[in-house]
């Protein structure tokens, strides 16, 4: 078994901590260890470093390989354009089938937080079991907790068994991100997981379904397999990833695949797409904040303080977001944490590279 | 006529930028020239430098004659402790008294906001003709346009006629700062000035008035008078003051004096007792925001925005005060301006000494 773990974000919703050269995933957001170290970490118990790939950008993998020693040189794939997930997963297929075209790999973000790693790992077992039996795309679901808006969902049907007490499930159908409404009629109906965006399969399976769905992608990325290793072989993958169009693997062959299974994963999943989910995920204090560095709270109640280099007061507010860095200060409503991105979109427009 | 500029606050309200080591008086709380600074020069019109005298505590003597290089080194008077105003006033007294008795002076603090210089010139101009042919206890009353309750009040019987276009009143009865129901009545009833604190009147006359009212400070005072000037001033007034017990001028003095008139000034008074009326004394943009430094606002209105050094974006919140310095960093709610002493008392109780 192998493991793809995608790095590519950009991660402009975690402004002013994230930035263009430190996206989310190279980020410890909360913790000690970046979220991309944190990711390997977890698991690590499953494969063994020589089979832990790493997909990132190209202004990104020096500090990739940094925060990871322990990774072969050779198992970071670096991309020249981001074409979202497709491609990248393609490329990640096609370097496993290399080496082995029945290998089954589980390809994993860089940027999810897992409350409980050992869950997460049973899981993926368990899909790698099913994948390598049944030749399918095992996609693994989670059990929602609450009608999320920022997630999309897999509606499924029949059970088709279970695995280390995990259930197995015909997939019916993916949705969008719902709006209120529909998302509290998922929870209603019960057959609806979240869509976490972790996959298992064999990369000869995924590779014949992105043959079939995406022939182009397919057909662009193959020659590229050949000259891995080779002195131009950069210069094929730009010329590859140059003429390609993004698309997701949800959206390109998820959706149209015959060959989908879910797994109904229970680990403590977030994608922490925002301060608001740090919130959520982190320990709280007994006025509900979650304080990072010296604070002093009067009348404030669950909010996020991330202010480790001076002291902050927060007087007669509630669920907001405060976080500092050394060049640049965030104060939001913590239902607002979305908008961030439009600072950073902002600053963008206004020609203000220091600040993205 | 002479001006004595009281300077001793500590002006807690203005953390994190006001300090122990500079509190509000000598701060820029928001334009580039500090409190006192911008205080002297406006009264600088009506007297030149060597009849202003400005009272400050020990710690702030250095910076004030800093802040202050054409006021002579003579009428910087240096209180060894606070002691509230009376001591404060009768001190200045007796040093004007020393040089002309009949002198008129008017008294004035460092720290107040006054939109109209002029307006205030005229009026001290028509307190002093009325002092010096009444012989009485001028104190500058604010025609109120709010039923404010941060302000005591003064209420005032019949007319005795006007100077310069401004009314004149005998005193009824000074108030204390009222509740929101009192000051809504103070403001129908009409007969009633904010007291602005500013006073003017012979120094004979104060002198007088301390005498009988106040026997002990003045006579525990009345010996540093011969002593100004000679090796042990410094020695004979720190034990006039460790023996002296504090008071204000309004409630030792004036509430008892039957000498009290007051005038209608009209002349953009504040006295800037908080970050909320720093926001209500400053031009706003568009979206009623403050702003000094490179702020970034998403549905974000009607905010103080203070932080020089740093880009700050603030989304979704109304009404906020945020207020950036090197190593501190305050986000309050607008109508919660005042806890941000209780911060200060804090930070004093953890022994957190940087920070005050």
């Amino acid at each position: 078994m192998y493991c793809v773990i995608m790095a590519g974000g950009k991660g402009t919703r975690f402004w002013p901590r994230s930035r263009a050269a430190v996206p989310k995933q190279l980020l410890n957001v909360w913790g000690s260890k970046t979220m991309l170290q944190e990711s390997v970490e977890r698991i690590s118990r499953l494969v063994p470093p020589e089979r832990i790939i790493v997909v990132v950008g190209r202004e990104h993998a020096e500090k990739t390989c940094q925060q990871l020693p322990l990774l072969l040189p050779e198992n970071v794939l670096v991309e020249p354009v981001g074409r979202n997930t497709a491609p990248c997963i393609c490329l990640a297929a096609l370097q496993i089938a290399r080496k082995n075209p029945h290998a089954v790999m589980a390809v994993l973000a860089a940027d999810h937080f897992i409350a409980d790693a050992q869950a997460l790992c049973r899981c993926l077992e368990a899909a790698a079991t099913i994948a390598q039996q049944h030749d399918c795309l095992v996609t693994i679901g989670v059990a929602p907790d609450r009608p999320e808006t920022g997630y999309g969902y897999i509606q499924y049907a029949n059970t088709i068994g279970q695995h280390n007490g995990i259930p197995v499930f015909q997939v019916r159908k993916f949705h969008e991100k719902p709006n209120r409404e529909q998302a509290k009629a998922f929870l209603e109906q019960g057959n609806f997981l979240w869509n976490s965006g972790m996959f298992v399969w064999k990369a000869s399976t995924i590779l014949e379904e992105v043959r079939t769905f995406l022939p182009d992608i397919y057909n662009k990325l193959l020659p590229v397999q050949a000259y891995w290793g080779m002195p131009n072989a950069q210069k094929v993958l730009e010329e590859a990833y140059a003429a390609i169009e993004g698309i997701s693997i949800d959206y390109g062959v998820m959706e149209k695949s015959t060959r989908v299974v879910t797994l109904k994963g229970d680990f403590g999943w977030n994608d922490v797409g925002s301060w608001s989910a740090v919130y959520d995920i982190s320990p709280k204090d007994d006025q509900g904040n979650v304080i990072q560095g010296t604070a002093v709270t009067i009348d404030a109640e669950n909010n996020l303080i991330y202010s480790p280099e001076k002291l902050t007061a927060v007087i007669g507010l509630n669920d907001i977001i405060v976080v500092e860095t050394a060049d640049a200060l965030l104060v939001c409503r913590k239902d607002q944490a979305q908008d961030v991105k439009k600072v950073v979109e902002l600053l963008e427009k206004q020609g203000k590279k220091n600040y993205l």
